[in-house]
């Protein structure tokens, strides 16, 4: 059996063992558990019970959670305090749901004898798709993780969970974990709801296991798109949720650049360099115009990017490709280093970093510039003119988020919005994308590679992913679950 | 280029030539016209037109339609009338969706300090996610082919379509096409929001074309199979729609197999026969109680069989394979023919064949049996208890549809109804799975292998499979379009 271990990335130094990886035995073991809590689970108000009771338990062990999650991702205790808020209001966000039961999508036709063909008496709804497996991600170990969004979601759709840990955060995983287990217990639920493995074999186990109903992932594109090949290449195939990468261009137009170039450029590196630049919404291009105004945006946002604090990244593989990407990026044609992403150690945090921020024109950019680099760096692209601008964007493949900065008298707006919405699942205007409300209408998602389906993994609607419908015909509404008597 | 020939069923003689093959390049022309086409149909009242005028022009050309549908799949006028009030009726009952928007899924957050984090104004609703690719089905040379529902809620939502057309009906298909472009035209779109292909390999190129974003596609499983997974090999993946095969499971409960043997028997070989069994809800396997209640259902059953009428299958190798079929199944251990099916040529129709009806003991059921046979057969599956019948039912996969024959005073009822949801996308009530009504809370889906992704081909729901979800994060709402301003 493999160990485990729990690394502190300010250092590189091992923490000690939590667990051992999950053989297949392991795997099949943590399926079957949580696939026997389905009929359980089908309990509506004890599901939202069990969520708000999820919410209370991982408040109450915060502390040990936050320090465990700080130790092993060195995201710092003022982040990792906020995201645990975050989860604690996304399991009662869900609970709300559950409750209100909108979710369900329930129709009732009465039959019409005028419809072609006649229509008998229908009642739908939906039901849960089964047990579904979960894929933790590196730079969220709570809101992306165990008891993140993808967890909540699928719970409250009555879908028991199978996490596979990320190898990043895997003591902060099991502290989650049991939580979440022992707040099944309080509402008198099996704690088999939610079952955790850890292993990269185990992950592939888990796509692979015929009581694996769909799978919700953040993660790399390489690591997200090879378990979306098996989820699609099962015998029975399944659905997979994954939200891969995302570039998150931002487009500044001309006037807001010349009105305002201190304010969008200090707004910029804050976000870019926001958890040490580890989001899926990190702002990764930016199109800023040639000429004067640009060009004081620019020197501004030089200024911040150099005087930003240097921090560790979640792992020494991501630092050396984030160390590698930087330099492979800056040392191609046309490319200017603004700041220069380097080692910044410090008695503390031995593998810090500082952020970079490089500089191209639109004539000079090439696809290696089009490729998210995980950490704290953007890319600002010098445009001539909205043609080239819209040139570049017409170049993108799908993204998560797209960013406006414009003014909104300016006759182009409403079209660059449009455009933007294009390839984006959200669209931002005069912000920035990083930071993601859990909210009715938010759209975490967009077309490949930014997700592998057309859905959300934040928000109300992201529920609708464990779920398919039913349709009971002619039936005595006495013989059908309350929903559907109405 | 290869000729694509129109084939009349009943004497297995050709018509003449039709069209030629489409090549890569006519493949390459026909989803470029079709995507060019996107912004037109971007406007909401003009696609709701589009639609009214669609179910105009196929009324007002029913004539040449249904003559031509009969001499191509020897369906008969009766059934292809209904077929085509079906698709008529269709078009304008997505044409009211259109208009009422509610699919658009609009949701509007208003900025809320409280949440966490911190939650902006959102406005979210959905957007086509481009042209898509249809497959028209040999079954429903009308409804689930040119015309049909996959064309009808995809031009909905807004979606340019590209038909691949069966060669079961490629004369039909040309003339639904032409109908549908010349009511684009009439109100004032272009003709190519639908373009059309013939060919196999035209298929293979259409899944893999780069400007084709979803596919829909109604047939066998090898078929369909091998689609998704060229759809899920592409570079960018994209979603694939299929519905594959459906069993249909009946179960008759041995109280009202004592109550009403002859009427239940009368409605299933109506049911299995219909069409000449060539429905993808054709009820392929029924459960019926052993002892004498059930032994009465099944003489009258077979009575009923052997009395049903001969009829030719939709093409030659259908009908070789159904006659193999049976065959095959037949000289299983076990099984008993209660009605043979055969050729049975009269002088219109010499290669028409005459209904099976097959009988075999619970205990005896093999994997062989609980396959699909297209055509006019099923197999009557005895059952000694209740606990027997549940065996049986919990090795099935995914089907379209379940039915339930009990009395709704039967105490294990209402158990029966939520063992038959846990495997199909609808669950009949004293009624037969032939039939799909286009309504509302329709589900015409299922796990796998009915469809291959968790939604419905028919009903109003059936449009959500080809929109994605946008939100706006404080966007100016004079700059976002209308449905989004409230």
């Amino acid at each position: 059996m493999e160990p485990v271990l729990s690394i502190d990335p300010r250092t590189g130094e091992s923490r000690g063992q939590v667990a051992v990886e999950a053989d297949a035995a392991a795997v099949d073991a943590a399926v079957r558990a949580a696939h026997g809590t389905l009929d359980a689970l089908a309990d509506r108000p004890l599901r939202a019970a069990l969520l708000r009771a999820a919410a209370d338990t991982v408040e109450s062990r915060a502390d040990d959670l936050i320090a465990t999650a700080d130790a092993e991702t060195a995201l710092g205790v003022p982040r990792l305090t906020g995201e645990l808020a975050r989860v604690a209001y996304q399991f009662r966000f869900f609970a709300g749901i559950v409750e209100d039961g909108s979710y369900l999508g329930v129709v009732i036709d009465q039959p019409d004898q005028a419809a072609v063909p006649p229509r008998p008496e229908l009642r739908r709804w939906k039901v849960p798709l089964g047990a579904v497996a979960v894929f933790a991600a590196s730079n969220f170990p709570f809101a992306f993780s165990v008891p993140g969004g993808d967890t909540a979601s699928a719970l409250a759709a009555g879908c028991p969970v199978v996490v596979k840990a990320h190898p990043d955060h895997p003591a902060t995983s099991e502290l989650a974990a049991t939580a979440i287990r022992d707040a099944a217990e309080k509402v008198g639920l099996p704690a088999d709801v939610l079952t955790l493995v850890h292993g990269r074999q185990a992950g592939v186990d888990l796509v692979r296991h015929p009581l694996i109903s769909a799978v919700g992932f953040t993660g790399s594109i390489p690591g997200g798109r090879a378990l979306f090949d098996l989820a699609a290449g099962r015998p029975e195939p399944i659905p997979f949720y994954g939200e891969l990468g995302s570039l998150n261009p931002v487009l500044i137009t001309e006037r807001v650049a010349g009105e305002r170039p201190d304010d969008i450029a200090a707004g910029l590196v804050a976000s870019y360099t926001l958890g040490q630049g580890q989001f899926c919404t990190k702002p990764g291009l930016v199109l800023v115009p040639a000429g004067p105004s640009g060009d004081a945006l620019v020197r501004a946002a030089a200024g911040a990017a150099t005087a930003a604090a240097p921090g560790s990244l979640l792992d020494a593989r991501m630092r050396d490709n984030f160390l590698a990407g930087f330099a492979a990026r800056a040392a191609l044609p046309g490319v200017r280093a603004l700041a220069t992403a380097a080692a910044a150690p410090t008695a503390q945090a031995p593998q810090a970093v500082r952020a970079g921020l490089l500089e191209v024109a639109a004539a000079d950019l090439v696809s290696e510039l089009l490729e998210e680099c995980f950490g704290p760096v953007t890319v600002l692209v010098r445009y001539r003119d909205p043609a080239e601008a819209q040139a570049v964007l017409s170049g993108f493949g799908g993204n998560l988020t797209a960013t406006l900065h414009a003014d909104p008298d300016e006759p182009e707006a409403a079209a660059w919005l449009a455009r933007l919405s294009r390839f984006a699942g959200r669209v931002i205007f005069g912000g920035w994308p990083t930071g993601v409300a859990v909210a009715p209408a938010m759209t975490h998602g967009g077309p490949y590679p930014a997700t592998t389906s057309p859905t959300t993994s934040v928000g109300g609607t992201a529920i609708e992913r464990w779920l398919r419908p039913v349709t009971f015909q002619t039936a005595p509404p006495a013989l059908l679950p309350p929903e559907l008597r109405g």
